[in-house]
């Protein structure tokens, strides 16, 4: 009943209409946890730069369990990501991107984290790192795998063989076409479904989610934002929401109607976070907030035919 | 308690990844009637050439109430459409277009069509016509307008003028962006909510639907549909299946949970469109399998939060 999440921490320079942030804590690790905190903190596996300031240590306190699986590179610096979103929030255009600590990253899972049906979530990094994270948490109850268009694109033979070994894969429209070759999104799960999966989740943005079980499919609209500020990181975010919920009301995802309310509660949370630069979004809310927007949602998306 | 709908009846020839059709029955009224036909069949008002036959005007009798303000054109030949589709079912390739008829029509509303409450649809014409219709039509109880692209960008002024005029207007994605200069689609309706309306439907193809109310908002995810074989008019069926809910059932279209409801059904009987050339799709079924495909999108997207 805990989380293991390995990714990045990084810093951010982020440019959209709404404003500028320059060097905000960002990176997979932080958005996950950031979303998961409210149900389940996780345990962190993931390299900083000797950049990384009392601040940043302090926020990433208040949203895991353990940062024993973060190690310090002193003679480096963070992984550093600057780019821009045009009024089109759906596509980032990437100006800088400096690998620095991360270039070196050899995850070390600490044994202390291994703990009785952990989750284990694979943020998108090398498929090669990521196989063998997968070798060090051969016990893990439940493996997700996460991944973007460059592994897709580069390392498609050594991709597929992580996929051989874990329960989940969670990528967004445009990679599920990528790595389907089709161009209907219940026909890339059905051909990206491998025989050992548990389920696919597809992201689609502002136009919601769909998640793939063995048996079954659910497909549910985002909840609606007028005013998107910043939308780095809302995939991370619907992950670490959702994988919290699984972890914290030990959901089976077999069962369709538990894993839907874990795909609404990801949804509510995630839509939080394009609300503010970075972080900020979700940082801001409780458990009151989540709640009266899920009851909005009810509203204006919920419905049951008898 | 009827409808009263105007626009074109058309022959269509369709290609797609699944095949070809030449010169099968199509255009807005079509479409609209066919998917309208099973809880309220509209009367028509629309023109065709000397080329429609007994076959044409049979499945019209079927679908319809009246087609008394149907005008034969003895010396010329029906609108004619040949489109191609790609992979990506979301954009039709036009061909060729031939207005014939269509591009001499003045429509004129049968006085027998006037019916206490009776809603009216106008499917996408050339605003100057619509907005004679309206003007013929100005007891209606609810006017609903549908437009494109082309109209938009070469009749901006009058298209405002005709929306002065109506309670609804029916557009897609695309057709909402341009119209509000806008890329968020809330803040794209909330521009383009005019005093006068009571409603906009924004149509999200595979994406599915918003409907936005004076003081309310609705969203809802498509059905999941795996093998497109035909896209065109499942917009036109959506908005006859929507209508003609509203009209049976008298929904009162302040009230979101009505609304919602025709939203719901509309959205399963426009998923029918798409798995067969032009009619066919939804010609086939009855409303057993409407009933079974609800009963799954409630399964798939369905949830109340108490």
């Amino acid at each position: 009943m805990s989380i293991v999440a390995v990714g990045s921490l990084a810093f951010d320079s982020i440019t959209s209409t709404e404003g500028s942030r320059e060097r905000i804590l960002g990176g997979s690790l932080t958005h996950f946890s950031n979303a998961a905190a409210f149900l389940s903190k996780p345990q962190l596996v993931g390299v900083v730069g000797n950049d990384f300031s009392e601040t940043e240590w302090e926020f990433l306190r208040g949203k895991t369990s353990s940062l024993d699986g973060v190690e310090t590179m002193e003679n480096e610096k963070s992984f550093f990501w600057k780019g821009y979103y045009t009024k089109d929030v759906n596509n980032a255009i990437t100006q800088a991107t400096e690998l620095n600590a991360f270039a070196k990253f050899k995850p070390v899972v600490p044994e202390s984290y291994k703990q009785d049906d952990y989750t284990l979530f694979l943020a998108n990094i090398d498929p090669v790192v990521q196989l063998d994270v997968v070798h060090q948490c051969s016990q893990a109850k439940f493996k997700v795998l996460d991944t973007m268009n460059y592994w897709i694109s580069n390392a498609p033979e050594k991709l597929h063989e992580v996929f051989e070994t874990v329960d989940c894969i969670i990528i967004n429209e445009t990679e599920a076409y990528s790595l389907s070759d089709e161009i209907n999104l219940i026909a890339a799960a059905e051909k990206l479904f491998f025989p050992n999966f548990k389920m696919i989740i597809l992201k689609k943005g502002s136009n919601g989610v769909m998640v793939f079980g063995k048996k079954y499919m659910i497909s549910l609209p985002s909840f609606p934002i007028d005013h998107v500020i910043d939308p780095t990181g809302a995939g991370d975010s619907f992950a670490g929401a959702f994988f919290s919920y699984i972890d914290k009301y030990q959901v089976d995802v077999n069962d369709r109607e538990q894993t839907k309310k874990a795909a609404i509660y990801a949804t509510i949370v995630a839509s939080f976070a394009v609300e503010g630069f970075g972080v900020e979004g979700i940082d801001r809310i409780n458990e009151d907030d989540i709640n009266r927007r899920l009851k909005l949602y009810s509203e204006i998306s919920g419905f049951q035919i008898p």
